[in-house]
């Protein structure tokens, strides 16, 4: 594909969208070029639709064209999905962000891609409701951009990821023919489940332009612990002593030794401990102690230091500032950080963890290890000075063995922030040669022409 | 697909399979000839291979002859699915029926198709776990049939259908490739999500030969209510109040007027009112009777006759006897049944059931309605005498008016018991030609000559 856009698309697309819907100043290129992922590429145009059959016509036209259309949402993506191709137009949902409809009877709410998670909770709390997922840019990214790459967050160990907490969807496939599937109900055995392939398919199979989501209602009052033990294992014990018992924790966060150093030094006061676990726990007045009560009894083990119970109100509130602590902390020990989002199953979470901290000693970086356990899903930090050209080198080539670590214990790449370009090539070694070309043959299906985020999530061929 | 198999392919697949995988008796033909729709239909061979590379070498030779494979598990499905096409191979899992592997940490158990549900549940009771889907046909249904239909059952309003209960999948497809999806993890955000576009797709897209499931630790008890309404509205009303407060509860069924008349027909002690709901809880003795009050409030508004607290053991029992002596039942008001499982929003139970109503009213037939609220996935059952002719054929007319009401609130054809040869022809109904084009795109990506279970699901084209 050349970089210069054709002169007919641009007639045709500036006519279609207007002033407000077509932008090729810098601003507008400018402001588009990245994500949260660093990675920089002006797209040669910005196109802004305002309704479903303006995705349409703008889709059928690229396709004309043979020019590729990168969805966005709000840019907070870590891999690079929504970084624009040389020559491609950014397709950003922002003027399509209405909540269309709130179902508080039906426990879903119907929306348009470029509305904030955080503006849609807002939305719901007076109907006692709220949608799971909370990935720590909740309040700045869009449900568009959490569906295309399968956001999480800390509440998925109960509740689950985008995916599970999504009923139906309205998209626009790579020939421009809006496809619905799944609706307002919660059990669904009609035909192919449409629905679920599309969530995490970052922009590359069909584009979202609107979805119905699965809700659930606040709970009434919730209550947490903080448990510290002697080292990774004990905690990784108690995480698999946690998840085999009935009361499913609302969070359940690890952290290893050296994200408490960091706390510390960063002046939170936290004790000294090979590791810590947050435990949470959703209820009412009535059942909350009780529930806590199993979770701890399940916290106690060999290797459990110290539990502390913070119930509701200042305590708890100072528990989750300590996590939330942790990664604006990273950036004062090093300005470079390469976070992954690893998956392992729980039962190996001390493997990973040794694991990590023995590549930590082979290739001379910090590697911070903390995250969601209850779903073996680790952020795994590597510290590095982008200036200096060895710990650089040494950073990036520590990583491709963290995958290869995490494959090895029966573990994934990515458990919410997607592949997008920062680990497209390591999908070859996660996934068989037929498994990968299966993956292409429906990239083929919805996009024949690979008009849709090409290059992205898939390996080059 | 001429009806009688290639002399070629005969001898190449009992070559492959021996004297024990490979039947051409009129016992084996006629033991794979019918599901639990009553459809009949003997294939031409019954292949019952013991080996992932069987199935592959199975699916090859058929494709190198053109020749149909219809995939098997327990034959208990519903709708036609696993009935066989006319000079068809069945591909047996009764053979492929091993627990691989028990992974009580991970909370995970690796399966073959064949283990039959209930083989599963009591081999996973003494680690303190089940696995959710819990349809009525539970101790004689495969995982591998589950899994085929995305089987529910009464537990799925609080744990989901088998796909919300599935982590990976290990398929052959159309082409005798091994694809390999997700794993023993519970949060998965890297490529596209074969595991859940496979479940429920009947055996038309590829053939799974192990099942990574997801397992939930047993509570502690259980108890429930009985709540009677004055009319359907009332209950319905009382459904979605149930539905929007914290406490899930694990069962939610409803019978209507008809339904409860048919107990007390079949001599059990059930008071007259318009409608009934039955409402379960999970937890431990403390926490089980604030459960039970949060549940009862909700169950409690406008139209509610008598709320009956019946808590653990015998009077529970007596509860679920009830429900489960209704489907029986219904067998002793008219020897022909029409059973659909069709869903609809929460909030659009009550137009269902009074759609319902109307209808069997117009056709002067016997319709009763029971089934699994919290879902808003009810069954619909027509009752006649297929040997009254005009009777049979009012059922048979009934039957399309059933769906287009459905559609029409804004729900779907099926929760639970899939689509097959049943309800196929509604499908354009349900989908737009676009979104069925897409499905159809992806049959051809994963079976590209059309030899699975071809005829299922999608209607012709």
């Amino acid at each position: 594909m050349s970089t210069a856009l054709p002169a007919a698309l641009i007639a045709e697309l500036s006519a279609l969208l207007g002033a407000e819907g077509w932008r090729m100043d810098d601003n507008a290129l400018e402001a588009n070029a990245q994500d949260n992922s660093w990675r920089h590429q002006r797209p040669a145009a910005v196109a802004l639709p305002a309704s479903v059959e303006q995705v349409q016509a703008l889709v059928r036209a690229c396709r004309v064209h043979g020019v590729a259309l990168v969805a966005r949402g709000a840019g907070t993506g870590t891999t690079g999905a929504a970084v624009p191709l040389p020559g491609s137009i950014v397709l950003s949902f922002t003027r399509m962000d209405r909540i269309v409809e709130i179902r508080a009877g039906d426990r879903c709410a119907v929306v348009q891609p470029g509305v904030l998670n955080g503006t849609l909770q807002q939305a719901l709390a007076p109907h006692g409701l709220f949608w799971a997922p909370d990935p720590s840019s909740a309040e700045i990214c869009s449900v568009g951009g959490n569906l295309a790459c399968n956001a999480g967050g800390p509440r998925a160990v109960k509740y689950g990821t985008s995916r599970d907490n999504v009923l139906g969807l309205v998209a626009v496939t790579g020939t421009g023919e809006v496809i619905r599937c799944g609706g307002a109900y919660t059990k669904d055995s009609t035909g192919y489940d449409l629905t679920h392939l599309l969530v995490g398919s970052e922009g590359t199979l069909a584009l979202i332009v609107e979805a119905t989501l699965k809700l659930t209602p606040l709970p009434v009052s919730q209550a947490g612990l903080r448990v510290l033990y002697r080292d990774a294992d004990a905690a990784a014990a108690a995480v698999s002593r946690l998840m085999s018992q009935p009361v499913v924790p609302t969070r359940l966060e690890f952290m290893d030794a050296r994200s408490l150093e960091l706390l510390r030094l960063n002046g939170a006061d936290v004790p000294e401990a090979g590791a810590m676990l947050l435990v949470e726990a959703d209820g009412d007045h009535d059942t909350l102690p009780y529930l806590l009560q199993a979770l701890a009894s399940a916290a106690e083990g060999d290797g459990m230091i110290e539990l502390d119970v913070a119930m509701e109100g200042r305590a708890r509130d100072q528990l989750w500032a300590a996590r939330k602590a942790l990664s604006p902390a990273l950036r004062t020990v090093a300005p470079g950080k390469i976070n992954e989002d690893v998956v392992v199953p729980v039962s190996r979470i001390p493997e990973l963890v040794a694991g990590v901290q023995a590549l930590a000693r082979d290739y001379t970086l910090t590697i911070v290890t903390f995250g969601h356990a209850g779903n073996g899903n680790l952020h795994v930090n590597i510290l590095y000075h982008p200036d200096d050209a060895d710990e650089n080198a040494r950073a990036h080539a520590a990583l491709p063995k963290i995958f290869e670590l995490t494959l090895s214990l029966g573990g994934t790449l990515s458990g919410e922030h997607g592949i997008g370009l920062a680990k497209r090539d390591f999908m070859a070694q996660a996934f068989s040669p037929a498994t990968l070309a299966t993956m292409r043959a429906i990239k083929a299906a919805l996009d024949p022409d690979g008009i849709l985020n090409p290059g992205k999530v898939l390996p080059l061929a």
